[in-house]
């Protein structure tokens, strides 16, 4: 059985990577059989890799419940927080903020020469956001040189300007281009996409860190998901720690904060389990 | 009278610039009167700077004659030299050779980390094309940008690599935004668009070295064009140097040809003109 690949690619069909992403989404045994079990027995053939994902959603959904089949679905998840891409940096922003760093959003920086508005701005960094609200987008080389050259200028004119930049971070929620990767190597950038790099990859981190956005909520439709960003409540936790009248305050009904708060405390719930069976294997 | 920009700005008519550029394109001074004075008559209020130019361009067309209007609708001729960038960059070239530099078009070279194709190649500079077949499309900060980093990944190689790059020249049929102006000076980068800078602006060194596109020439429409630039016959003077048997061969008729060698006599003569009357004023 051959996968077809969004660049169009044929691949041969890998069950590991079915068994490990489900797995990583806290999917049983039993159930992770029955879905192999499922596509051996309907012998897809070039399936794209797409609709094969969302068979398995389903699945997922049907056969285990709908709060590992949210986890299953979390690059979905981030492409929701679209549809521009100021969302985004929002939520990659509270990422570095939850792992110690100081941050802000959005700031006006002066070079020697223009005036450049970085994304997210830590002491001695700053992070370029790269948002693509659909897959199989890549981010390519011409993105991460002129989030190079910007921090050149900005780098050059530190001294004269009174503020300090030492790294510049590129973040996307898709992938980069493998010009991207060498460029980025050489040139000592901090490359984070979906899938890399490693234990800085932003899959990764949401993962194991329960970064987890609020569109993975099975309750969070387009307005909900609007009123809550609009007030920059963007991860689940963020929703547990509010209380049902702040949550009521910005324009929730009493059913929908019920319907949070259960959906919240399933996901958070779930994500507990998978870390317990997952913990230390990754 | 007020004009309405491409940007959407108002701004007071100002005859001056319409009389500069009929000037410039050899319009004799009772035609120029004549256009003035039908302009006042119609009082046109908050008319498009696009619709001026064209009913102006069919004045010349009908008060004068066929060749000052071509001449008078340079910019749009350069437009014609589409659809992709690719004749723009061969034109460029072309300017580049005919100012007496060696220069190559789309060459790859390799930095210490990837793989760059440029536009325009000469010893020691190279020049970044960005091409635009609609008018108000301003060239922004970030082609300049990362054209800029191109620059720097490639001078940071040139030891290794064995080429030497001491000039990045960044030329657009349009023009740039004001930061790419103040970006370009600060860190020494050569601009070069539709009226940016002074001499070296690419309508000041076409109108006075003649580097006239074919695409000026009454009788080049799209098919005519599509023979002459697939064999990168891009230059008025270069259908002037070739034989009639030579531009029979790459697929023009008799009489194509015939139309073809009447109107690059009359454009040489009218530039001639041109810069008789003209010459030493600029």
């Amino acid at each position: 059985m051959k996968v077809v690949k969004r660049n169009g690619d044929l691949e041969d069909y890998n069950p590991e990577k079915v068994v490990k992403s489900l797995k990583n989404s806290g999917v049983s045994e039993s159930t992770i059989n029955k879905i192999l079990q499922t596509i051996k027995d309907k012998r897809f053939d070039s399936i794209s890799t797409d609709k094969l994902y969302k068979i398995v959603y389903q699945l997922v959904k049907k056969l285990e419940n709908k709060y590992n089949a949210s986890i299953y679905s979390l690059k979905q998840a981030i492409m929701r927080l679209g549809p521009d891409g100021y969302t985004f940096e929002d939520y990659i922003a509270k990422i570095f903020a939850g792992e110690g760093f100081k941050v802000k959003t959005r700031q006006v920086y002066e070079s020697n020469c223009i005036t450049h508005e970085l994304d997210v701005v830590g002491d001695d960094f700053f992070v370029e956001c790269k948002y693509h609200n659909s897959g199989g987008i890549t981010s390519g080389i011409k993105d991460v040189m002129y989030s190079h050259a910007r921090f050149l200028d900005l780098k050059d004119a530190c001294k004269n300007k009174g503020y300090h930049f030492r790294k510049l971070w590129v973040a996307t929620n898709t992938k980069f281009s493998d010009e991207c990767i060498d460029y980025g190597k050489y040139w000592g950038l901090k490359l984070m996409s979906w899938k890399y790099d490693g234990k800085n990859s932003l899959s990764y981190i949401i993962d194991t860190k329960h970064y987890f956005p609020v569109t993975l909520l099975p309750s969070v439709g387009r307005e909900v998901f609007s009123l809550l960003s609009r007030k920059n409540i963007l991860l689940i936790t963020e929703v547990r720690d509010k209380s049902d009248e702040e949550l009521k305050s910005i324009g929730l009904s009493a059913d929908e904060v019920a319907k949070l708060r259960t959906d919240c405390d399933n996901i958070i719930e779930a994500a507990k389990k998978i870390e317990k069976i997952n913990g230390g294997k990754k």
